[in-house]
């Protein structure tokens, strides 16, 4: 790998050290040391009309190391922030599980563990993001990845570079961690991103060599696009400056992974600056997409009650407000169906990527 | 893509004329015309002592036209069949799913589909594969895909050459149809093949160049394999003669990856001519190894009863029946604990590619 001794190791290591020095200070000081967590919950997530972003407010919380209920709690905070800070001293990467089991000491001659389990362990890192200002990638913390990528692209990964261009079938496998450290950009004629959500779509257009054809970088993350996926996405759109376009099913959950990768989650509001794209595009399937395209019946598939109330969650979304966004939902209550993207090829096995997208991006249909 | 149109379609498009040529032999000669189709069901499938494979039976049944409980079937085989064939011709592949929605239409003015939704064509699929022996990659239709390789070997995949010494962080992505029609092997320095259960843990392995140092190809698999990740290690097994190492977690959930990976499954017995290792070697994590490196108890997980169950099946399969087999596996039932890869952390970060590993193949420490 390349060494992970870089500039963003070196200042996330620097935020470490800060917070643990504030601690020392109070310590020395005769005073109860305390870390200043910001709040995540429901009630400090807002929606920002102008960032046109989910994101976390200024709340904050204590937590005290002389306080009962706290103590615990503090000491896995600087438990999880040492483990880090080793992970980063020794340029190394690791999961979150292998954090969890990292950490885990059972105190003493006690009985008691620093962590039971991982639902312990996770909500401690996402406090430490939060608090230092760094995602868990700059923590050298991965999750689980998934998805690949092709296109007219050559980045150097790991200190290797690697044509896009060149990948065969299979693509190049996104990796958990692509922040400037690992992943950088070189020489590309792409003129946009093309994020699909089914990898067996996606196999579609590499197959078909769409990505040639049209200058663009396909991606797919297998389903809702994992953290790297999402990541990569936010980076080629603000450094290279090329436009998004998100592929889904004509579903309330195809709506979805366009809206998280738009405008972030609500469960994970503080990272949507680092893994949002305001700017994206809906380019398909959309409910008017059956009658433009002349897909028969019956490869629509009825909507459940699930899907319904799904839907009309949505509909009340402040970022689906437009009138464009609540005409598209209610067409898709009102008609009572959906369509995977696989239906397309009832018209033919290419025509996705001859007919189909071509057609969209010529005539510009697409949402944002 | 390369052109589909090699050897291998050929001989599979070969085979979907000669069943069409006997159906319409019968048809002249005023015969009811009938299919000759293996059966799938478990009653068909054996355990071969000799091959070391679970592997499909001689009964046959026929598939008859003039028959109104077989017309429909018979109808669905002949509109796969012809579906497989045009993608064949026409060089492309493409997803069961997909397949699904090409083959799906109302017949004339009826309100009949010829497929009213997927858990109708996969079975079809599933026949046409034994009927004609055919692997359905070589009907040119692929499953879902999943899984990343790196190692000491140059592939060539689809017509172009990668370099699987250089593919960072992130690896080269393993496609769903990796049949010698698509992927091809090139100069190698490879001793063996390191199937990893987790998809975090090969992260750790390719961070720390354990493939560099020890000359292997290290593959994931997201998990259970998928079909691609398996026949690719068959090949890498059988063409290039290596030794395949698996390393799952120690609970019954792993070693039924392992089991699946040597033997194949019971569901779909034919493809295990295709997709099995029986050689393979488990390497870990063996319930022993909890005293053989110490790991601390906290670690360990508590046995479910889902789990004992499922230990208890295991202790009854022909193929664990060797003495080391029930060993290892009462072992596990006698203990009820269960440990995933990522406690070996608790020894170090890189203990599993520093120590555990290189211990376990250094002593022949491993069950096949």
């Amino acid at each position: 790998m390349a060494p992970r001794k870089d500039a963003i190791s070196k200042q996330t290591a620097a935020k470490i050290d800060k917070l643990a020095q504030g601690v020392l200070k109070a310590v020395k000081g005769g005073k109860n040391p305390f870390v200043d967590i910001p709040i995540r919950s429901l009630a400090n997530v807002t929606w920002s009309d102008k960032k046109r972003l989910v994101e976390l407010g200024n709340q904050k919380q204590k937590r005290y190391f002389f306080n009962v209920s706290m103590a615990k709690k503090f000491m896995q905070t600087f438990l999880v922030s040492e483990a880090c800070k080793e992970l980063i001293d020794a340029g190394k990467t690791t999961s979150i599980r292998d954090l969890y089991y990292v950490t885990k000491h059972t105190l003493g001659e006690t009985r008691q563990n620093t962590f039971e389990d991982q639902d312990e362990s996770d909500p401690i890192i996402e406090d430490l993001e939060v608090t230092i200002d760094a995602l868990r990638e700059e923590l050298h913390l991965f999750a689980s990845r998934e998805g690949s990528m092709v296109g007219p692209i050559t980045i150097v990964d790991s200190g290797d570079t690697i044509d896009l261009r060149r990948m065969g079938s299979g693509g190049w496998a996104v990796p958990s961690i692509v922040e400037e450290n690992v992943i950088t950009f070189r020489k590309h004629e792409a003129k946009y991103v093309l994020l699909i959500e089914k990898d067996a779509v996606w196999t579609r257009f590499n197959e078909d060599k769409f990505w040639k054809r049209n200058n663009c970088i396909i991606v797919q993350g297998g389903g809702q696009p994992p953290r790297g996926v999402r990541r990569l996405v936010q980076r080629l759109h603000k450094e290279l400056k090329l436009p998004v376009y998100v592929l889904v099913d004509n579903d309330p959950w195809g709506f979805y992974i366009f809206s998280v990768m738009k405008q972030g989650s609500i469960n994970l509001a503080y990272e949507s600056m680092r893994m949002a794209v305001p700017d994206a595009r809906f380019i398909g399937l959309s409910s008017f997409d059956k009658d433009a395209y002349k897909l028969p019946s019956n490869v629509s598939i009825k909507m459940d009650d699930g899907d319904n109330n799904r839907a009309k969650q949505m509909l009340a979304y402040p970022w689906f407000k437009h009138a464009k966004w609540q005409r598209e939902i209610q067409e898709m209550v009102k008609s009572g169906v959906k369509f995977e993207l696989e239906a397309l090829s009832r018209r033919g096995i290419s025509f996705i990527t001859e007919e189909y997208l071509p057609k969209k991006l010529r005539d510009r249909d697409w949402l944002e």
